[in-house]
């Protein structure tokens, strides 16, 4: 059996990564592939144990070296338990969220130093990265006024204030410059649908071609 | 105003470090010295919360390196919230367990290898050290025992087997052995009141008398 695919989505808030998940999933099924979503932090019942460690409280209730810290620890246990068997098993992984997302949160908008988190990433994770990484992006405005629009209660991190979202958003967008082979940025002001055929135009141009 | 000076106790459970660190601050009150007594993990609202997550639940409910993890989060925590601010102002800081059980107990004893959990300790903590760590030696049987009379509700890792304290008892006399200047190992089948002493003597040669 060939180990699956793993494909994380990143962006800052309210960029449409949750609904691309769900019409990549569905159109990945329906070419007759296994097919797991899951997404950070959370995804087992330690990682999200710590997810409500993250997101709730006050701003300052961690240090942005302590987050990446917890980000790490809920990650790993997410890969052991959910991420690593399901691509042994041949499926397909979608994750709203990975690794990307602590270096733009936590590093570059943050303030931790990119050397610092790199040692960090590379002590808990070894070479473990996704195949192909989506970003979404989005002006942060956009992007906030759609999570208050949705009615959720927000998270800790959508009460930073604007200029940490747009240092996030450039974050993203230096990520995909620097890893050109892993990353794709995908414009989030497109229609869902429109979104979700640029994004398995290039999964077929990296994942699916490639291996056939 | 000179930093504090900053002491970490160490060794496995029922050792002995609780009773030794409330008679060294009573201690170095009685010089006239101000001192902070605290534990690991630890000592600020956000690290306990993290002990809730480490000391309870199944004996599998965190692989080594997400506890390794989880434990850095909360020590950069307590560094920032309470260590580093109290040296700052002058303080004795006196530490039950640092750094150095991580090494032991996810290291050593549990199984990560030890040059990732370095690199992990720089990239979180920096340079950041005790001026003298206190090992208390003890034979894990004896220890366990000890925790079993004082009729604690056991900890997860006090469940783990008995191979694994001993593989902790190693770790920790082989750290004292590569670090002989931070570290000193007492023997904790002493007295306690000898142990103080013998305590107390090595601050006297260690940091006392150097600074005079």
């Amino acid at each position: 059996m060939a180990r699956g695919y793993f494909i994380s989505l990143e962006g800052g808030e309210g960029a449409g990564k949750t609904t691309l998940q769900s019409g990549l999933a569905k159109a990945l099924k329906a070419r007759g592939l296994a097919v797991t979503c899951t997404r950070e932090p959370g995804g087992t019942p330690g990682a999200e144990a710590i997810r409500d460690l993250l997101l709730t409280g006050s701003n300052d209730r961690w240090s942005p070296m302590s987050e990446a810290l917890l980000f790490y620890a809920a990650r790993v246990d997410h890969i052991e338990r959910v991420i690593a068997p399901a691509l042994e098993r041949g499926e397909w992984v979608i994750c709203d969220r990975f690794a990307d997302s602590t270096s733009a949160y936590q590093g570059a908008a943050g303030g931790v130093p990119s050397k610092r988190l790199m040692a960090l990433h590379d002590a808990a994770l070894g070479g473990f990265a996704p195949d192909l990484t989506l970003v979404v992006d989005l002006d942060p405005r956009t992007g906030l006024e759609r999570t208050v629009e949705r009615g959720e209660d927000a998270t800790r991190f959508e009460n930073f204030d604007l200029d940490f979202h747009h240092r996030l958003r450039q974050a993203f967008l230096d990520i995909a410059k620097d890893e050109p082979d892993r990353c794709a940025v995908l414009d989030g002001t497109q229609a869902p649908d429109t979104l979700l055929a640029r994004a398995l135009d290039l999964i077929r141009e990296r994942l699916l071609a490639p291996a056939a």
